[in-house]
C-alpha cells in the first residue's frame, strides 16, 4: 500500500483539531451570546497531570504490536463529542482502552479479530476519532478493550481513470485523499466539516456527507467497492456501477459504525477535479421563503454543488461578525435591504458551483432566477469567499467559547421538505426550552445544509452556560440532547442525517426502524462478528450512555 | 385504499403481455435470422389441454379467500423467462401452486403469513409476473405452495406535492401508477420494459431499472420509505431524504425478492410531468467508439433521462428493419454514411431528454458537441420516434419468433468502463460459442441501457434454434445461460444490472458477494423469516434450476 502523505501537524488532545489552532469568537458573537445567556464562568482548562489510565489489563499476544503507552490510550479513549472534551479536560474519562494496535494490512486486521473473538476483547475500530455521537468511546467493562488505529491502511492503492473510480485505504484522512487524487487530476468531493482529520473508513461507516453533496453525494453514493475484515471472514464487496445481484451490501456496511467488522479499503467514485469553486450568496425575507426557495432549485435540477441556508437566528450572527468590520455603513445597508423586503427575519443562503467557468455562470445564473421569485436579494460572493475560507476551521470555536464557559453543540435530522417547518420549530423549542426548569437559557441556531429533491437536512447549533463541574455539565447538555431528539424523532426527522446514531443515539434507534429493523440489524452484525467484539455500546445497544 | 385503474385487458397465458396483442418480426429480421441460424422448425404453440394442475393440496383456512381455480393456478405457476413459456407452451411445468390468495390490506397479508408459517407452507409473491429469473417459480416440493399475488394492494393511498412523495400499494402496475400520478401533475419516470404488466412492489425487490434511469434513477434511488409485512413482524421504513441512522433498510429490502416477506406499500419520489420527450439518434463509428462517447457525457454530466448504444450486429437489426420503408435509396445513404466514416461497424445510440423544450434543445446540444467529438453522425429524431412508440411491444416479438422456432433471451451486467470493451467480448463469444459441440449457430446482439459515471450495463439478446422437444429446448438455453454466466462472473459483471438473482442466478450469488456476502443476506432473511416460509427457490438456494 503505498503511503500517505502526513500532514505532519500533531493533535489537540481534549480539543478540536490540530495543536496550536484557534478560531476565537469575534466580540460581536460573545457579546450577543453573553447578551443572552448571562454571565459566564471559564469552564476547566485540560490539565494533563489528572488523565491518568489505571494499568492496562493484560492481553495476550494480538499478532501486531501494541501499544500501552499512556498518551496513546488517553487519545483513543474518546471521539470529539462535547461531552468527550468536558471529559478529556477535566480528567473525568471513565474508561480507556486496554491497548492501541495499528495493523499495517488485512492480515493483520484478521490476526487482531482473530485474538480478540477468542478471548472475548472487544475492539473499538479507530479512524479520524471524530465521532461526536459516542461512535469510538470507550465504555467501562469487564473484558479488555482494544482501539485498532486505522492509521497505517492508508493512501491510494489504485485509480482506473477511465472509469473514474480510485481504492484507498480506510485509514486516509481527507487531505490524503484529495492530494492523492490530485495527482490523477482527480477529486472526491467529499468534505465534511472534520475533513481534515477523519478518514475514508469512518465516512462510510457513519454515511458522512461532504458540504458539497448536492453536487457530489454522500459517501454512500460515492462507494462502488469494499473490503471488510470482520470476525467471520472477508466480505470483498466488488466495485460495480449497479447490480440487482440481491439486498445493496454497500449500504449495509454504510453506517454500520463497526458492528460488522473494519473495513479495510474501499473504491470510491470520483472525479475530474473542477477549474473552480464559486460560492454566491442571498438573503431571503424569511426562513419558509428560503426552504422554499430551496427546494424550487433542488426540484428543478439547477446543478448546484453546494447550498445552505441559515435561519434568521444564525443569519443574524453571520451578519453581526460580518457587519463589524463595516459599522459605519451598517445603518445604510439595513435601509437599503429593508426597501428590497429583508428585515430581521433575513436569512443567509449560499449556493456553490463547481466546475468550468461558463458551466458555473450558467448555474449560478440559474439559481439566481429562482432566489429572485422568492424575494431573495444578492450579496455577491464576498460572503461564501470567507465561508469557503474557514470551512474546516468552525469546530474550533466550540474549543474557544468552552474555556469561557459556553458550550456549544451540533445536532442534525432530515426529514421530507412538507415536515421542515413544523420540525425546524419543534426542535428549536425544544433546545429553547430544555434548561427552563434550571432557570438557563439556550441560544438555538439552525441551517439546512444538504437538500434532496423530497427534503433536506437540518443543523442546529446550539449554546448554553456550562457549569465548570464535569458531571453537572454533562447532565445539562444530556438534558438538551434528550430533549432534541425527542423532538427530532416526534416530529418524524431521522435520528441523523450524517453525524451517525454512535452510543449516544442508539436508545432511539428502534424508534426509527421499529423492532424488526433493529432486528434485521441485528442479525447482519451477528452474521459477521457472532460473539459480539466489534464496538459493540453502537447502534444496537440502547442503554442511555449520554452522560458517561 | 384506493382502487387502481383497470386496464381490463386479459393477460395472454405462456406468452408476453396482453392477449391479441402480437409484434411479427419483419420480413428483413427473420431473413437475416433465418440465414445465419439455418432453417428452422415451428416450436408447438400453447396447448390448453395439456395444462392440467394435480388437484391442490389440503390447506389449511389462511383468513383470505383462496383461489384453487386451475386457470388461476395455471396462471401463477411461472414467470416470463424463456423457458417459462416453452414450459407452458408445452405443458410441462413441474409444479403449480396449490392456491392463490389476494390479500386485500396489510392484515391480509399477516394473517396469510401466520398460518404459512405454522403450517410451513411455502408463500411465492406475485406482484406482475414478469420474472425472466425464475423469481415466481413454483418449484416441486413436499409441502404446499401459495402464491400470493398483490393485485389488490394497488393504488395511489398518498401524495405529498411539496415533498414530491406518493405513497402507492404494491401490486400497482406500471400504467396505474403513472395514471394516479399524472391526476395530480407527477410521474415517477420509471419505465421498464415490463412496465405494462409489472408492479411496484416487484420492481422494489428485484431493483429494477427503468429505461430513463439516467434521469430518473432506478427503483431503488426512487423509494424513500416503505412497508413490509414479515412473518417475523412488521417493518415501516419511513420516508426519508437521508438518514446516517444505521444500514439502509430501504436497500436490504430492494433486492431481496421476496426472502424478508411482503412489501405491501412504497413511498415513491416522484417529479413533475415534463413538457416533452424527445429521442435523438446517432450512429457512431465502431463499439469502442459509442462506449467512450457514452461515458464522456454521462462523467460530463449532460443530463439526459436515456441513453442506448447498440453494438454493431443490433444496429445492423435496426437498420435493416428501418430501411426496408426506403430499399431504393439504401445505396445512396451507405455511401453518404461512409463518406463521414460510418461503415458496417456503425453502432446506433438514442439520447433522450425530458423536459420543457428550451433544455431539451439545450441538453441535446451538449450531447450532439460530445457525440461529434467521438465521429458521431446525426440521424434526427425519426429513429427515437418509432423506438418510444414501440418500446414496450418488443417482448411480445419472442412469442412470434418462438412459434417459427426460434428461440429468443436476454440477460444483462454491469461493469466498470474500463472492463466494458472485453466483458461485451467475452460475452458474446461464450454465448456464440455455446452451442458449437451441437452445431448450433447463437446470434448476439447487445446494447447499453443503464450508464453511470463509473459505469454501465450491458443487455445481450439472443438468438437461437429451438428443438420442439421442451425438455431439449429448455437443455439449450441452459446450456447459453450458463455459458455466458461464467463469462459475466469472470469477467467481473455482476450477475444481473435489473433482472435480479431468481433462482436462475441463484447458484451464483455467492461468486458475486463472497460466502460472507451470502451469509449476511441469509441471516437478514432469517431475522425476518425464521422458518423459511417466503419464496425459499431464490437468491440464497444455490440449486441450479436452470432445466426445471
Amino acid at each position: 500500500m503505498a503511503s500517505a502523505p502526513v500532514t505532519g501537524r500533531a493533535r489537540a488532545l481534549g480539543a478540536w483539531g490540530f495543536e496550536g489552532e484557534r478560531f476565537p469568537p469575534s466580540p460581536q458573537l460573545l457579546a450577543l451570546l453573553q447578551s443572552r445567556l448571562g454571565p459566564t464562568v471559564p469552564f476547566p482548562r485540560l490539565d494533563r497531570a489528572r488523565l491518568r489510565p489505571p494499568a492496562s489489563r493484560a492481553l495476550p499476544a494480538l499478532g501486531v504490536a501494541a501499544s500501552h503507552d499512556p498518551a496513546d490510550r488517553i487519545a483513543h479513549a474518546r471521539g470529539q463529542g462535547l461531552t468527550d472534551l468536558i471529559r478529556l479536560r477535566t480528567g473525568t474519562c471513565p474508561a480507556y482502552p486496554d491497548a492501541v494496535v495499528r495493523p499495517a494490512n488485512d492480515d493483520d486486521v484478521e490476526s487482531v479479530l482473530r485474538v480478540c473473538v477468542r478471548d472475548h476483547i472487544r475492539i473499538i475500530p479507530w479512524g479520524g476519532g471524530t465521532s461526536v455521537t459516542g461512535g469510538v468511546n470507550v465504555v467501562s467493562s469487564d473484558v479488555p478493550v482494544v482501539s485498532l488505529d486505522l492509521a497505517r491502511l492508508a493512501g491510494l492503492e489504485r485509480i482506473d481513470p477511465v472509469s473514474g473510480l480510485a481504492t484507498l485505504g480506510a485509514g486516509t484522512l481527507g487531505p490524503a485523499v484529495e492530494d492523492a487524487l490530485a495527482g490523477h487530476g482527480f477529486t472526491l468531493g467529499h468534505f465534511p466539516q472534520s475533513w481534515e482529520l477523519s478518514s475514508l473508513g469512518g465516512w462510510i461507516v457513519t454515511r458522512a456527507s461532504g458540504q458539497e453533496s448536492l453536487g457530489y453525494g454522500s459517501i454512500q453514493d460515492l462507494v462502488a467497492g469494499l473490503d471488510l475484515v470482520a470476525p467471520a471472514g472477508r466480505l470483498a464487496i466488488p466495485a460495480l456501477p449497479a447490480s440487482a445481484a440481491g439486498p445493496d451490501l454497500r449500504q449495509v456496511v454504510a453506517g454500520s459504525e463497526g458492528r460488522l467488522g473494519i473495513v479495510t479499503r474501499a473504491t470510491v467514485r470520483v472525479r475530474r477535479r473542477p477549474a473552480r469553486t464559486v460560492v454566491a450568496a442571498t438573503l431571503l425575507p424569511a426562513w419558509e421563503a428560503g426552504l422554499a426557495a430551496a427546494r424550487a432549485m433542488v426540484q428543478a435540477g439547477v446543478p448546484l454543488t453546494l447550498l445552505r441556508l441559515s435561519d434568521a437566528p444564525e443569519t443574524r450572527v453571520a451578519v453581526a461578525i460580518g457587519m463589524a468590520a463595516h459599522r459605519g455603513v451598517e445603518p445604510l445597508v439595513r435601509r437599503w435591504l429593508r426597501l428590497r423586503g429583508i428585515g430581521e427575519e433575513a436569512c443567509l443562503m449560499l449556493c456553490g458551483a463547481r466546475g468550468d467557468p461558463r458551466p458555473v455562470r450558467r448555474t449560478l445564473a440559474a439559481a439566481r432566477s429562482v432566489l429572485r421569485r422568492h424575494g431573495g436579494v444578492g450579496l455577491g460572493t464576498g460572503p461564501g469567499r470567507h465561508w469557503l475560507a474557514d470551512r474546516f476551521r468552525h469546530p474550533y470555536l466550540r474549543d474557544a467559547l468552552l474555556d469561557l464557559g459556553i458550550a456549544t453543540d451540533t445536532l442534525e435530522t432530515a426529514a421530507p421538505w412538507s415536515r421542515l417547518p413544523a420540525l425546524t420549530r419543534q426542535v428549536r423549542e425544544a433546545l429553547s426550552g430544555a434548561l427552563a426548569a434550571a432557570d438557563e437559557r439556550v441560544v438555538v441556531l439552525c441551517h439546512v445544509s444538504h437538500s434532496y429533491r423530497d427534503g433536506s437536512s437540518l443543523y442546529f447549533t446550539f449554546f448554553f452556560r456550562v457549569p465548570p463541574d464535569a458531571d453537572a455539565a454533562v447532565a445539562r447538555w444530556a438534558t438538551l440532547k434528550r430533549a432534541a431528539t425527542a423532538a427530532i424523532v416526534a416530529g418524524g426527522g431521522t435520528l441523523s442525517h450524517h453525524h451517525g446514531v454512535g452510543s449516544w443515539h442508539a436508545p432511539w434507534f428502534a424508534d426509527e426502524v421499529g423492532p424488526q429493523g433493529a432486528q434485521l440489524v441485528r442479525a447482519a452484525a451477528a452474521a459477521l462478528d457472532p460473539v459480539g467484539v466489534m464496538n459493540p455500546h453502537v447502534l444496537l445497544d440502547p442503554l442511555d450512555r449520554l452522560e458517561v
